[in-house]
């Protein structure tokens, strides 16, 4: 079947210069795949009427429905309604329940309507009108050439309410939809070309899509499976690839079902077993605790500056073998606040070397449990808040592989 | 004079599907608006060629200047090189300078170059080479008919390091810029509504524009004065401003000259006089060291989940004023690691409370110093990571107002 496809249009002067973010595309688009549209582009202008005018003709042509954010309040330039009624030859004309739909608004809050505010009651000719209880400005609805047009103001909390309470509807009655199953893959201590150097002689049936999305706490190998895909075979391939992958994966997420994240997915583990824990950090510099906020078991933490502060507090000697120290320092602190696990990071290397973007640094990572010792080391390279993020991800990551392979 | 026009064109499927929200589009936009172009278009697409190919061609007729990101990663689905060969008959070609950059950047981490990094060495023809040392692509420039065309990774710590790098400098020395001049005032401790109301009364001249950026950290209040103002005029009006607002005012930044953040500015105060810095953190949660991490005075932080925990630790005892509480652990540190200051941050409330979205917690800021302690109190609301990063907030700006106001 053919997927109907959208765009995303917003309308401001705020969101072109880069006053704002534009977070409202991201939320529409997310909500719409859900839905099943493919959302093929997003576009964001200012307030130049000719510019509007020249996108919604586009537009029309392109795609089979339109979005489009902002432009719908009271001043001189929100030109949206303006620029339909000029792109689609319909003439703007008041909208008497809107009105008096306006006024109500402002009564109910005890103040006059301002004199410009009629102007949002005046919509393009023949539009479907979409009510707004939560601002001044209707939304509307229209058909144009193959595509559907709805506007919304830009307000974030306006529109998500219509979008939630009004559009969402219409356009599954509107469009014959089917929802994809998306797969994600979530790894940490693998890099986007290894993986897919991994993945390269693969096999994935035709009808699956795959990508990769890395940002700089993980990757994530994502699979597209058709709505009709058949459940078994589909885990199958899920699993066989994970496989390929190997221990880096830390979950699989699948769409509509809660996502997890390392912290959480190591809460979940700890929490089965009521693990605690104690952390020492030095490189990511209290990041790795900071992640850790919604970790049940994380007792405490202590970041030193500098690690002879730390040996001379505990008593601990000074050794070239920063996994021994670690070692060492882990056993004080177990005997000190006799948590479960105590997850010490040391690294080698000066303040120069750490705060200079062209050099390394290595991490040395102890994780002391009721079972044994387990430790990782790792170089990281980077400005100073790359390398503190990685120290804190291979820190943790030590801690979930131990508990995933239930090396405990 | 004209303004030269420039667009944003981000590539990527995580993109136009929602997965992230384009935050590159609004950093760059406000960069060049600084620097003196008008920005008049971002655009999206996900990785299909002809749209890529179709759109390269309609901004190469639009805009002076096109800046693009994202697309030039490893995997088959980064599709921007390739897009620009056929858009612009500019085939590619191997680039032996920046295969051997990416070859350097793999050797330098100890891992070996996957072959699939190879296709990022391949660049279209006659392109003007942007090399990249925090990541495998590099980026590249061309001018085609209007417009010229700045190629950058989607990563954004890489996409911001070559823009201010190289880009930058270069794009000055090629456009003929008129640069307004942006002053930011930049708050810690107010909300923006009250910093409007604040302002309510306040005449600018009619040449200056105002307006407002609230984030998670701070609120800032931005003036932008015609790059013909008057210097002294420009100054006093700046600080007449400030004065209304107060002592929540922390910094002012003037484009053009180094940005300051609060821990800069903390950096800076605390070098002056060589303090060094103990924290005992609660609620912030590793986040007040994290935010330190190039706070040069941070000597050594703790974090404990429960309050008990360090009351026996230290010896102290449980009272129910805990700013009485945080005086006395305070002392504590001082005697046990005898830093300069020391940063206390306790709050009342249990766990539940805390982990509540819809209830409060109250926050008991102490901060030690040779000359006398000084506190704060203040109420924190919303989601788990919102109080968290809050309660940091508010412990560091204690520090902040201690320090600049020479209370020391």
């Amino acid at each position: 079947m053919n997927y109907p496809t959208a765009e995303i249009f917003s309308q401001g002067e705020e969101v072109v210069t880069g006053q704002v973010t534009d977070t409202n595309a991201a939320w529409l688009s997310q909500e719409l795949v859900q839905m099943g549209f493919v959302v093929s582009r997003h576009t964001a202008v200012g307030d130049k009427l000719a510019d509007l005018i020249g996108l919604l003709g586009d537009i029309s042509e392109r795609a089979d429905l339109c979005i489009c954010t902002g432009g719908l309040g009271p001043t001189v330039d929100d030109l949206t309604a303006e620029a339909v009624a000029q792109a689609f030859s319909k003439p703007l004309k008041l909208d008497e329940t809107a009105l008096e739909q306006i006024e109500h608004y402002f009564a109910c809050r005890n103040r006059k309507m301002a004199e410009i505010n009629r102007k949002q009651a005046y919509l393009p000719k023949g539009v479907v009108r979409i009510d707004n209880a939560w601002g001044t400005a209707p939304g509307f609805a229209l058909q144009y050439k193959k595509c559907w047009f709805v506007f919304v103001p830009g307000v974030p909390t306006e529109m998500k309410h219509l979008f939630n309470e009004h559009i969402k509807t219409d356009l599954k009655a509107r469009f014959k939809l089917q929802l994809d199953i998306l797969i994600t893959i979530k790894t940490v201590g693998i890099g986007e070309s290894e993986l897919q150097q991994k993945l390269n002689d693969f096999e994935l049936p035709d009808s699956v899509q795959l990508s990769f999305r890395a940002s700089t706490d993980e990757v994530q190998t994502k699979l597209l499976f058709p709505a009709n895909s058949d459940a078994i075979e589909r885990k199958q391939c899920i699993n066989q690839l994970a496989d390929v992958i190997g221990d880096s994966v830390y979950a699989i997420d699948e769409s509509g079902k809660p996502k997890t994240n390392l912290v959480s997915v190591i809460n979940q583990l700890m929490n089965d077993n009521s693990y605690t824990l104690s952390v020492i950090e030095t490189a990511s510099c209290g990041l790795i605790s900071s992640k850790c906020i919604a970790l049940d078991g994380l007792q405490q933490s202590h970041y030193v500056q500098r690690l002879n502060l730390l040996l001379t507090e505990l008593n601990v000697a000074k050794l070239d073998d920063l996994t021994k120290v670690a070692v060492a320092i882990s056993k004080k602190i177990k005997q000190q606040y006799n948590t479960d696990m105590v997850l010490v990071q040391l690294y080698s290397g000066d303040k120069k070397q750490f705060e200079d973007k062209e050099r390394c640094i290595t991490l040395y990572n102890v994780l002391l449990t009721p079972h044994g010792v387990y430790q990782n080391d790792c170089t990281v390279s980077g400005p100073l808040t790359r390398k503190q993020n990685h120290a804190a991800i291979r820190a943790l990551d030590l801690l979930r592989r131990v508990l995933q392979n239930k090396c405990l």
